[in-house]
């Protein structure tokens, strides 16, 4: 698969081409921040599921892999405008850099080029590319509706991360099924797995703002309690006999002292523990959806990336 | 058209629908605070361009166009963000009711049903509109280059009406033509009627902004000005006597009162006659265009379009 992603940043860059230099610059910073392309991996894997020897991805399985980063980018330019982010990928943000106007248009511009890859591979890929961009925005706006809430609900977290997060990597593996052609059952069972594998990789991914530091993140940690985000280890940690007193650090403004001793009592409090196991129920579940697959070497790296998962959690930990 | 219009809006009211009712009432603020619907009215006249006698609209039309519309409405939504508009279409602008993050998101929501919409009417027009949409983003940043910019060029500001207005009433006509399954040649006539019609509107809509009233504009005048953004009557005013002078007021942190002798410059002038020539020159192309198409009711609607277009500047002008 490594030529293929070679190929893959080719085609990443020629995707932003415009005749507006500028344009064509700030739409790819983040492509040039580089990335591990889980996405485009993903699509790239579902597609060769079948397939008893590794074999080239074909453009459409590419131009697949295009449009579902594109989507990523794009949304995390309008994610880094909202959030105020400063740094992303150890760069400067865009909407640091150029302004919140150029970061929401250049937004705007790589989610119409993806729209546009996806017409390419006809209407259903087209109509299942809008659809998840729209999951996206509910499960923001999900987000947003709880933000500085601490009676969030678990339900409302996981409502909210299957918009913002396990949806794109459930398209991206059936974009890959459905642009290879496989059978209808395969197809569902790719999306099954990239849904289960979303919400793990999300809840490792809150686990992490939580536990890591800003170094091994890429920007800064505590970022979601500095904005009221309350993610599942806060929730779980809400539940515990150290509620109360972490109740009284949340809502309003937070200062760094206030987000800091947050975090310690999150930690204390079993709550991303407890985070990791859910994170590794939706991981198992992701890993059993492989099992129905034909193992082949594409679906063996499913496996491995469903694997890593846990992981990259588990290392800030120290848990073993 | 009545009846089609009707249906439209219903159409519209659907389209946003989702199950979280605060996204559905975000987004759809603006439907609601009601509109001409010139890009569906342009999809629907296009497509019954052939018809010798009136008939209701396909329901494939009416979702050509529900998706142009919401094209519109989504950057409108992006727009007024950026602008830090307070009012639009005599209501409060969503971003001024509920803050930028979900007036981006809604944006968002509004650009993926269109394109949800135009994937169900096949792969040319799904991407077609995913293009039309990048070309109104390219249109936008072209502006924010020359913004505060006293030597923007005519050949910049031309470039930039076209991505940004006349871009997308080519698309409406377009998507009506095809979705009817006209021939080839007439849908390029009619491509081409919509360009010419929308850099013909853009410019009177450039010359309301310095000559109109706020109510008569449904927000406040002169915020071209204000935000930097030299339109064609500035641009031809620049290049008058009265160039200096007015030069000399643009650029930098502007004051209303500084806004208001900047407006009387650019009129006593002449920039603003100059630009309702300009528009008309593009209003007598878009008729021109009507001239190979069939002589129909349909035909005749859009020739009345493009009359009233004129007449919206005359009426504030005092022109006759």
């Amino acid at each position: 698969m490594g030529r293929d992603l070679e190929r893959l940043e080719s085609r990443l860059e020629e995707s932003i081409h415009t005749e507006h230099p500028f344009l064509t610059e700030v739409a790819g910073h983040l492509i040039r921040a580089g990335g591990k392309r889980v996405r485009p991996g993903f699509v790239i894997a579902s597609a060769s599921i079948a397939q008893t020897r590794p074999a080239p991805a074909d453009d459409d399985v590419l131009t697949g892999g295009v449009a579902v980063e594109l989507v990523h980018l794009g949304s995390l330019y309008h994610d880094d405008v909202m959030d105020e982010a400063q740094v992303r990928r150890n760069v400067a943000s865009v909407n640091a850099k150029w302004g919140n106007l150029r970061a929401i248009l250049a937004g705007d511009f790589l989610l119409a080029r993806a729209s546009e890859l996806a017409a390419s591979l006809g209407t259903e890929v087209a109509g299942l590319l809008a659809a998840t961009i729209g999951r996206l925005c509910e499960g923001q706006v999900r987000e947003l509706q709880d933000t500085g809430n601490p009676d969030r609900t678990e339900s409302s977290y996981t409502d909210s991360i299957e918009g913002k997060t396990a949806s794109l990597l459930a398209t991206s593996c059936r974009i890959g099924g459905l642009v290879a052609g496989l059978d209808r059952p395969t197809v569902d069972t790719l999306t099954e797995f990239g849904r289960c594998y979303g919400l793990a990789f999300q809840v490792v991914d809150d686990i992490l703002d939580i536990v890591a530091t800003d170094e091994h993140l890429g920007k800064p940690s505590g970022n979601d309690l500095h904005e009221g985000i309350y993610t599942l280890p806060v929730i779980r940690a809400l539940g515990t006999v150290y509620g109360p007193q972490l109740r009284d650090l949340l809502g309003g403004t937070v200062s760094d002292a206030t987000v800091r001793s947050a975090l310690q009592l999150v930690q204390a409090s079993g709550g991303v523990q407890e985070a990791l196991d859910v994170a590794r129920h939706y991981a198992r579940q992701a890993s059993a959806s492989l099992e129905a697959l034909p193992a082949t070497t594409a679906t063996a790296a499913l496996g491995v990336a469903t694997a890593h998962l846990i992981e990259r959690a588990r290392i800030p930990l120290g848990d073993s």
